[in-house]
């Protein structure tokens, strides 16, 4: 057991984690990054909301240069949001170039101010195909970095990273986590769109793992195929 | 030949690996990160002038949150800066937790987002005593983060990793750097101390390299000793 701080999007993979964290290592803190994305302000709203529901310490870390120095359609200062398949080749233009190993980076420097020990982050296998911040040989180096750049060699969790959002949405229904108060669609309106990449992508995790979707979405069109499917 | 993009405080390792690299590469922009230090307005003007005298696109990249987060004395929230020794126990005090693991993250997501091959970074071996995020093994395993998590495969240039200051700064004066234009002091008043630990470094590397200090200290009071010395 572990005292630990956890990256906490808002989203359903960092929402489960949380939860899971909780039964199995002591949670002393959430950090939010605001970098600037069209949705940023959904889930952080969101992520308060859980930390509240459990008491615990919750920090919104804001990033402006991201919007003002960086390359992504993910963010205000980006073009529209792709919509169809979250692995379809178009996603890519949504990446915000090396964020999880900034968000890690500060999040490590957080952690070692406040002598703790470890990070949670709740990547999985369905991002590897177009985040390579987000695979293993990725966060094997950067949990490296970490362990060799602190005096409390601060570990790197990963507790998903070998897993589907399929099996993190069973895991979180299995915890008694509401899904519902989830957010992903990248578009960051009133509801979620449906017909987005990330969108298509929790729709289909829900339907694949069996469970009602909680979600409101604006738009619910047949799901698109994955490529090559 | 890579194009890169240099880590440019505006202290005198960096500022000499500006004009090492300027040498060796494209230098395509110098960053500098305004992180809440006492000192970071003062190095940063300088870091600014450098590349005003050589063409270099500069930005500066404003980390407020870590004076709010963070815990270090280098900071303007925290408390005096230590005088003595650089390598002294007490110099711990003035270490910013994983201060090169946030920088090189973001400077590494900007390499990305403009299509550059390779950053730059003026860490060397009379950083090692206290700063883990300054070693070889550190460098290594965030250098190994950066090629895996970039689309790019960014590298890591670390030119100065086996060289103390003392050759640098022997460097810097053969490659005809006004040293002068280069702020060291972590008080970061109207003229640079003389008596903290990083100024005892600046002056004790001038002595050493036989090369005349064009610095304007407000102390001159004979130099401590190393530990252990």
């Amino acid at each position: 057991m572990s005292k630990a701080i956890i990256l906490l999007s808002g989203g359903l993979d960092s929402t489960v984690a949380l939860y899971w964290a909780r039964q199995h290592h002591e949670v002393v803190g959430a950090v939010s990054f605001n970098y600037g994305s069209k949705h940023n302000d959904k889930e952080i709203t969101l992520a308060i909301w859980h930390c509240g529901q459990m008491g615990i310490p919750h920090d919104t870390v804001s990033l402006p240069f991201v919007n003002d120095l960086f390359e992504s359609d993910l963010l205000k200062s980006g073009g529209e949001i792709p919509e169809g398949h979250y692995a379809d080749e178009n996603m890519k233009r949504t990446v915000v170039p090396f964020r999880n190993g900034i968000m890690l980076a500060i999040a490590c420097g957080i952690a070692e101010s406040r002598k703790v020990d470890a990070l949670v982050i709740a990547a999985h296998s369905g991002d590897h195909a177009i985040y390579p911040d987000c695979r293993e040989p990725f966060m094997k180096a950067i949990g490296d970095a970490m362990r060799e750049g602190t005096y409390a060699r601060t570990e790197l969790m990963r507790p998903f990273i070998d897993m589907d959002k399929t099996s993190i949405t069973k895991l979180g229904h299995q915890l008694g986590v509401d899904l519902g108060k989830t957010w992903s669609c990248y578009k960051g309106e009133d509801l979620q769109c449906g017909v987005c990449g990330t969108c298509v992508e929790r729709r289909e995790a829900f339907i694949l793992a069996g469970i009602e979707d909680p979600t409101v979405y604006s738009h619910d069109w047949p799901l698109p195929k994955a490529p090559g499917a």
